[in-house]
């Protein structure tokens, strides 16, 4: 499975070649979702149980100023998304990942930059994905959180499917 | 309350002036928040009942040609916040909207333009309303669809807040 082999701009506590996936991760949103560009997302922080990702205020503003509600949605998915990948590949395990369910809460208007935070528990996630092997298979539910002065502004949780890839979705 | 009077592309079945509300509305979109114009929603009927917002898949897809779930929500949750602009705007009452819960449920891929549709029960509507001109606040729940040949791709449920603009917030 080869990927980015570049130098990385993520933070310590690196495992293994995580620190290429980051850039790798970034570039494949900018490319491949025009929102994920129009958003501004950029990885600023990847480990192996960890994802932050950052969008400016600026293209993402609403009528009142703050952050769009579908801007804080958006970065939540993706790096709900992330996470689900950075999982996958560290395992070399391949599939599509898509998002089927989700909820999101809002508490806070976020006044400044998007900030949004994945944290992975290392085993859970072996477990959620053991069924991937066996059955072609996987939900994982991943919760995201974007914080605004220091206190919870949204809270995210979504269930993304992860499946093994097979010649026909290959295609796709 | 000054609006927009130009003449309106929107659908039959209006009421009042609803017809000069879907450019004001779409023209709100675009001017005050840089992600509807990059997602490219417009205003395809609005009646007093019942909105439907259209976005073209080409800025919205995803890794997998299709569209992105973040375009997917931010259309449906621009479509909610229209429809309580909608309610406000008819009934003379004047509010800040904004989202406070949503869940959204994606079950089939939408391989072709975003339709969005959102209708409401106008004496639904009046009792949810009836709290913003006693307490100053009201919440409404507001469901929006999308379908994918003929069939549900995307329920998407959110809860809005209305709140009775103050001196404070309108300078907000």
């Amino acid at each position: 499975m080869p990927h980015g082999r570049a130098a990385t701009p993520c933070d310590t506590d690196l495992v293994n070649d995580v620190d290429a996936l980051g850039p790798e991760l970034q570039a494949t949103w900018r490319r491949e979702i025009p929102l994920a560009a129009a958003i501004g997302v950029e990885v600023s922080a990847c480990t192996s149980t960890e994802l932050v990702v950052r969008a400016p205020l600026t293209p993402n503003r609403n009528v009142h100023g703050t952050a769009f509600a579908g801007s804080l949605f958006s970065v939540c998915v993706l790096t709900g998304w992330g996470m689900a990948w950075l999982a996958l590949r560290q395992r070399g395990l391949d599939g599509t990942i898509v998002v089927a369910d989700s909820r999101i809460q809002y508490r806070k208007a976020v006044t400044g930059d998007l900030l949004c935070r994945c944290r992975v528990d290392a085993k859970v996630l072996d477990r959620q994905l053991a069924p991937l092997e066996t059955s072609g298979r996987a939900r994982i539910p991943i919760v995201c959180t974007i914080d605004a002065n220091d206190k919870r502004a949204v809270t995210f949780e979504g269930e993304y499917v992860v499946q093994r890839k097979t010649a026909r979705n290959e295609a796709e």
